[in-house]
């Protein structure tokens, strides 16, 4: 998918909203767990109440790969579905892989070759060379990590390197690279006032924000300092969407909260 | 395995060889593509062939990734196959995870229980909070990256912050957190000469240096520098041994390989 698409779908749906799908068997609603599958059954019926109001789904692979093979074909299974069903949406791996050249190339494979998601999240540490093989696939998008929402960002990424924040050479350095055109960046939402600062760096690039609802982060905020002209925005909600209700209006409650979003969401373009 | 257990085999095999399974179907043999699960055959091969000159193995997770549920059926084989015929053996899932504390707690039961690896590697720049759940299970060990063998190194990891380079921000910062003695680090072999500073800061922790070989890194001058009291390394070489020939004898061509590093390694100890 092309920038340019997403940008249209954000524009036609009024939403810049991305729902996480952290599928975890000890939250989802119990009578799923009888279904032959109760991740990809919990999913779809995210997706099916869902996807009139939000742009994108993002699986996190921790959630998956902790099920094992069951937790894998779950994941193929519902990126089919999305593909097939809702090829409009951009789909996001969450996987924040990163290695070698030779092995990056391997993940870039997996991701957007065998699976076909729209992008996925990388890891900056190892720097250029483990990142250029995921940026050489093209209308496919490598969003790197900078300014995460957790509390251990503090412990490097707000550290000052000859003069300004790792995280603010991260996002200078990468700009550099080749194909860096297919970059996005990962912000979090509980650092709302880092980024004006953010948007002086990349004041076009999409920002994958996660950390709106459970994590305590302010949509308003995000906005007010991280919109650009192209709204360039991913809010992300997992927890406070998919587990808003864990009896049988699971799918019903999640649209209610995913609605919620959309509206002010609406009000902010 | 403790890091005790790690050592006494050291010792006993006169050997601190890891080698690296990282298995791309182009470049096996061809006759294995016949089987019906040719990476697994390869591994369980190449094991044989090695298992008395290595202490360690080391698949790359993104090699099984890129081959999808095919290819973790063979990691699961291949690590079940280490842990029932080898258990003195140290396995370590080359993951380079990391990510908020809640979604690496599931990354973390997905290397060190379902899957039983002893250790897995983690990328730091999300900070304490995404590498602890690793640490919290005892006698599995976290290698965190610090200095690693890629060019992309010298983009963040080597960039001065607040007076030193951020490698070693990693490494003193890691050891402040909790269960802090779990911790191993990633330095690779083509930075021989940083090892030394390495040591003023961790000087017992140990040191998985993969480089030696296919890129470039020379194993004399890793051990005159990075060698501790309790040896604290282990080399890892990978296609420099199981790629050595990719005809009928590459089980024997690989032991070969090894058993000329594990001589040399010997000759250090």
């Amino acid at each position: 998918m092309t920038t340019q698409e997403l940008v249209q779908e954000i524009k036609r749906k009024r939403s810049f909203l991305c729902i996480g799908l952290d599928v975890d068997l000890t939250k989802i609603p119990q009578h799923l767990l009888k279904e032959e599958d109760p991740i990809f059954a919990f999913n779809k019926a995210i997706i099916d109440a869902t996807h009139h109001l939000a742009v994108a789904y993002k699986p996190n692979l921790a959630f998956y790969e902790a099920y094992g093979i069951k937790g894998l074909e779950a994941l193929g299974k519902t990126i089919d579905y999305l593909n097939q069903n809702h090829p409009e949406i951009f789909t996001i791996a969450d996987a924040k892989r990163g290695d070698i050249g030779n092995t990056s190339g391997m993940y870039a494979k997996a991701f957007f070759e065998d699976l076909n998601f729209d992008s996925v999240t990388v890891a900056p540490y190892m720097g250029k060379d483990s990142v250029e093989p995921f940026l050489a696939y093209e209308n496919k998008h490598t969003i790197l990590l900078a300014l995460t929402s957790n509390a251990g960002a503090y412990d490097f990424q707000t550290r000052e390197v000859e003069g300004e924040e790792l995280y603010k050479h991260v996002l200078k350095t990468s700009k550099t690279w080749k194909n860096g055109q297919n970059l996005m960046y990962v912000v979090g939402a509980t650092k709302a006032e880092f980024l004006a600062e953010i948007r002086k760096i990349i004041p076009e690039s999409f920002l994958l924000v996660p950390g709106v609802g459970a994590q305590g982060g302010n949509l308003q905020e995000v906005c007010k300092y991280g919109m650009s002209q192209n709204v360039g925005l991913l809010i992300n909600s997992s927890r406070g969407i998919i587990y808003a209700s864990n009896g049988k209006d699971f799918a019903e409650a999640a649209a209610e909260k995913a609605a919620e979003l959309q509206q002010q969401m609406d009000r902010l373009l």
